[in-house]
């Protein structure tokens, strides 16, 4: 299970003010506590301003970089700001994200082909989101044409399948494990990848309900997230779902990581 | 989702001691609690001094009725004790457990069917629990076979696949869950239930273990568990994952459950 860090987005005020005041120390905090914490990608998001973004970007990478060598996931829709950052980075880069829709796939599939990024693959075409798992499939295999067709090898892609709000679908997490174990058993090569916290929005006691649905989408072959790895709870989820999936032989990574204090008894 | 209670167990040392001094107000209280936490069974275990065992399950019984009228759950492998048992209990109570063994079938089984009694059903055959899941499916339909001719209806049987450690064995939770799937999907209408804890003996940090397991054998179809229901972590993993399972109609019995203070955020 890889964690892509979420901390560093230009989206939460208190990133978005460190990046327009230039406050590197405060980046670079986020970006060594996730390291440490295991982060396999540290996201890193400028924000929204089309004429600062690029700018912004290469700023971050470069703060961000300063202090750890756990490759970026550049996060932006802007295929300028992209194109300008993978100039800066030191390893090759996870882009987030592509989805279905053209202006996407013709603006930013070519520079991860290019650059042999691995690519975030949103189940999203024209800006609307299938409600179905078979919807979802469709556009998910328009994608995979995509990206083949672009020359990306399937283990670069990591398809997210997007959890919508439970609160106004009871059956979204079910949706989103179905659609994982249907391109998983006819694409085995595709990685998955996704948020958590939308899946809870409007419930209380958020926590317990991205816990479960996390298990359950472990075990349908998610084998990435887009998450907080300084959260203990959500690491020892992790690690508890790998050892009763069977992945963590002779029980190791869950003891090692007990006894390096990644979490404590609860 | 129910749940029997599992505090009122002679092989606790605070139990059997309440027991032995005829602690009543001790077990009235472990009675209370858990039927205001909402288990649907009281578990009643007198543990296992064969002279003294049916007196003592008498005992308990009267005991816990005194102040609950939830159904109890009559623990012991002893047909005797059982029997005696039977006579003392306000309503028709769940019998834990027949196993396929010839002297657990022969001694309990007739007097699930003729009190009417819902029982617990082990996958075990002479004192052995099979390794595979096709083992245990075996197993599973020899009790199958003897509780039908007996004519205790399917609905009345809940089967306990046994969860076995998962320190010796790695795919111990793939089997419950798997066994639970290959019944589930052939008997549709035989319940599950099973205690948590095995699985996660001699590891640290057991209760992640054991909530990660829990919401995997939901998902395989689980629909009753042995355990503390005043643990309000174990609360708040079921109520969850009923919730991402798509089994909690506008997300009211978790809504409800959080005002109600069953659990809180964490």
């Amino acid at each position: 299970m890889k964690i892509i860090g979420e901390k560093i987005n230009g989206t939460r005020k208190r990133v978005a003010q460190a990046i327009t005041e230039r406050n590197a120390d405060f980046i670079k905090e986020l970006a060594q506590k996730q390291a440490e914490a295991g982060a396999a990608w540290l996201d890193v998001n400028a924000g929204t301003h089309p004429d600062r973004e690029a700018d912004d970007l290469i700023w971050l990478v470069e703060t961000v970089q300063a202090v750890v060598d756990t490759p970026l996931c550049l996060d932006s829709a802007n295929p300028h700001a992209l194109a300008a950052a993978i100039t800066a980075v030191n390893k090759t880069p996870m882009i987030n994200s592509i989805s279905a829709e053209p202006e996407r796939i013709e603006g930013i599939l070519p520079l991860v082909a290019e650059h042999g990024c691995q690519v975030i693959a949103l189940a999203m075409a024209a800006k609307k989101i299938p409600e179905t798992v078979e919807g979802r499939v469709v556009v998910i295999e328009e994608l995979i044409e995509k990206t083949r067709s672009a020359g990306v090898p399937d283990k670069n892609v990591y398809v997210d399948p997007l959890a919508m709000t439970i609160s106004t679908n009871i059956q979204s997490a079910i949706i989103v494990c179905d659609t994982i174990r249907a391109i998983h058993e006819v694409y085995p090569e595709f990685h998955f990848t996704m948020g958590l916290s939308n899946i809870s929005f409007g419930l209380p006691a958020r926590s317990y309900i991205n816990r479960a649905f996390l298990t359950l989408a472990m075990a349908a072959g998610l084998d990435s997230a887009i998450l907080d790895p300084l959260d203990r709870e959500l690491q020892a989820t992790i690690l508890a779902a790998q050892l009763v999936l069977g992945q963590d032989r002779h029980c190791l990574k869950y003891t090692r990581a007990y006894r390096a204090g990644v979490f404590s008894s609860s």
